[in-house]
């Protein structure tokens, strides 16, 4: 197949994330012929998919059409299309609508979850990387309230009101955060029939603090503001088994439960064919100063996917949109910059800083000089999330819901409208 | 399984449709114990599912949390439910979580998609009576356009960008109408790579007018509006098949097509066990003018599966949201009356009128004494259709949506959350 519609030098971005948005963007214009692949038509706005998990915003708040993005730049085709493989001694992607040549490829691929090896989580525990993985989660949430209902057993009832999120990121204390919320404020009004209190939340975090990235004050801080909502908070803790009824931890202890979330790591979303590449811990492929592939001088990577070594980042740049979004901009700037023989800048990470929200007025901010926590922190958080949402559409309808919640103590879009088929699951994903 | 908490006569409802609500709030507070049974933990806005199909409304925002209805209604419980049989003898319903006795039952099951027996139509075409079913046909619009980008044999292509809506009531009126603002407005500036005149959208109609149940002056009026947005209406024609490619009709003429939305009729949705009724023309279970099952002095049935003949309506009352509405009312005060052993009144239908809208700017309005058309009766279908949307953020999330969508001309929601798989439905709904 072929995507040449011009002479211009063909550069093919395979990913429509926040990387590969921006650096489509820098494009625009100028005298390239792009082509971006998504195996989706949308672009994801993952910060706030705990939020479509909980019920507090509809998925398609978080979700963008692709095409809409690029409805103006005339030199971008876009094709939904998985690729298989990358060919890179013949300059072309193999995906499953065909083949498609390039002068310049980029990998924007973003990450995947990660269960390192653990077959078994990844068969019975839940991810929260897609739209249709936070809608399977609010489902499964839903159901097993309406199980438990009904259900006689009392180990069984107690495993189903009991949900353990595993790893203790920015997601992980979002999830468990907003999951508190759901049982204070909605599922103690929506079942009057189950006692509430029998609903635990327990967050695992494998290392000594929660937000383990972030300053010691807004770790200490976000455990603060999850242990006055009710969730318990273990640190230092590993898990080892997950059997689809009982978490093992620490070897010798467990938890009945059958809502295991988990996101206790990520990895680079990898294409086979980079053979040359070296791929570092976590799936990322290391890139030269440039996010030039090592190995290759036609391929690059940005975002969650790229592994770069600076004097400030000896061990890679963080896994956040802000990286993706800077080096997609870089990225855009040095490949006209090389297109025209000219020298391309060596990417520098301006740190804008970190923060997560634990829940209604609480929210942790590190600046790089100047660290708050509480009410101003939440507001930050909301109007940065805000500026960040792509649409307006988007942006009006996530505001209202947000004030709606805010005002009502309520969570809107508590409804199954998929079941979430936890035999079916059994059946397909069955790798054990 | 037992739903007696107290002494109380116990009420099932089976349906949280418009009847369904409406009767179990006029039990509020008094002195009855209301088991109400769904299939879904919420209800569902069936007058805007088409916009959800064509990609103006979130599913969330017609989709409303039962349990959220009922929240301060201390004297009803819920259940996800399923229900399998009428046990009407044992006074039992019998569900797919267990069986629960009643004193009364009420069936507010509404209705489904009538194929007429015609195995290979159900088959092949898209129904739209669910919000999963209106998102599968979101789904399948935008994966036909992104596979015609790609489809290289002329025939196919067309049949990719070729859509036939059967039945020209209000769901087909309004869905081809929908198609057509996608086809103008949105598909022409997302596929440039199309060539957009080639999209045809058919509204075929068996009668000899569209919305034959409306005014001839509407019926006009509406088919003025579809031409002039682009919809081939086609009159007096019967469609004989579809077999996933071609729809043949009036025996020797053919379309072709991969999208058949079949809007062509409704049967009540029946549950098994109600030997001693009679079930008339369309599914219906005939009742005298309390509601009341003829062969049953404890089982009633409002809404859209209740048939009810009085002096005005020899025929049954329209299928509409109105009728179950007031149904529900009447039956929640008349079962309180034979409750307290008083005389019941029987109903009395109070028509509001009929209203459909075909695009921007352009509704039909049926008063009883005033029909009109246009830009007005655009306004009064919006202002209508807000007033009976469940629920404050619906409201306001609906109206933002549609602000921005007439503003913008755009559809925000044509994202692809969950690929509809044309074979996965071979495999599994194959009745033939």
């Amino acid at each position: 197949m072929d995507n040449n519609n011009t002479q211009f030098p063909k550069i093919i971005i395979i990913g429509g994330g926040f990387g590969g948005i921006q650096l489509a963007k820098k494009l625009d214009k100028k005298e390239v012929d792009v082509l971006m692949v998504d195996r989706h038509n949308y672009h994801t706005f993952q910060p706030l998919l705990y939020q479509v998990a909980t019920g507090g915003l509809e998925p398609d708040s978080i979700a963008f059409p692709l095409r809409k993005v690029f409805r103006h730049q005339k030199n971008l085709n876009f094709r939904v299309a998985d690729v298989k493989q990358i060919l890179a001694t013949e300059k072309k992607i193999s995906t499953d609508i065909g083949d498609f040549d390039y002068d310049y490829l980029v990998i924007a691929t973003g990450s995947e979850t990660n269960f390192f090896g653990q077959a078994e989580i990844e068969h019975f525990s839940m991810p929260m990387k897609t739209v249709p993985e936070a809608l399977n989660l609010r489902s499964l949430i839903l159901q097993n309230f309406e199980e438990a209902l009904i259900e006689k057993d009392p180990k069984r009832k107690e495993a189903l009101m009991n949900f353990v999120v595993v790893g203790g990121g920015p997601t992980g204390v979002e999830t468990s955060g907003a999951l508190a919320e759901l049982k204070n404020h909605v599922l103690i009004n929506d079942y009057p029939e189950l006692d509430i209190k029998n609903m635990k939340i327990y967050l695992i975090e494998g290392s000594d603090r929660v937000l383990s990235p972030f300053s010691q004050e807004a770790s200490a801080k976000a455990k603060e503001f999850l242990k006055d909502m009710g969730v318990i908070v273990m640190e230092n803790v590993r898990v080892n088994h997950y059997d689809g009824d009982i978490v093992t931890y620490n070897d010798t202890q467990s938890i009945h439960t059958k809502g295991v979330i988990w996101s206790a790591g990520v990895k680079g979303a990898i294409i086979p064919g980079l053979d040359k590449a070296e791929v570092v811990k976590g799936g990322r492929l290391k890139t030269n100063d440039y996010n030039l592939i090592e190995g290759y001088d036609d391929i690059f990577a940005i975002g969650d996917i790229a592994y770069m070594e600076t004097k400030d980042y000896p061990h890679g740049h963080p896994g956040v949109a802000q990286t993706a979004i800077q080096q997609g901009q870089q990225l855009g700037e040095n490949l006209l910059k090389i297109i025209n023989k000219e020298k391309p800048q060596p990417f520098d990470y301006y740190d804008k800083g970190s923060m997560a929200t634990v829940g209604r007025n609480k929210a942790v901010v590190d600046l790089k000089h100047w660290k708050f926590q509480g009410f101003f922190a939440w507001l930050t958080w909301m109007f940065v999330h805000l500026l960040f949402l792509v649409g307006f559409r988007n942006k009006v309808v996530t505001l209202i819901n947000w004030i709606v919640n805010y005002f009502s103590y309520d969570r809107g879009s508590r409804v199954i409208i998929r079941k979430f088929d936890r035999d079916a699951m059994t059946e397909e994903q069955k790798p054990i």
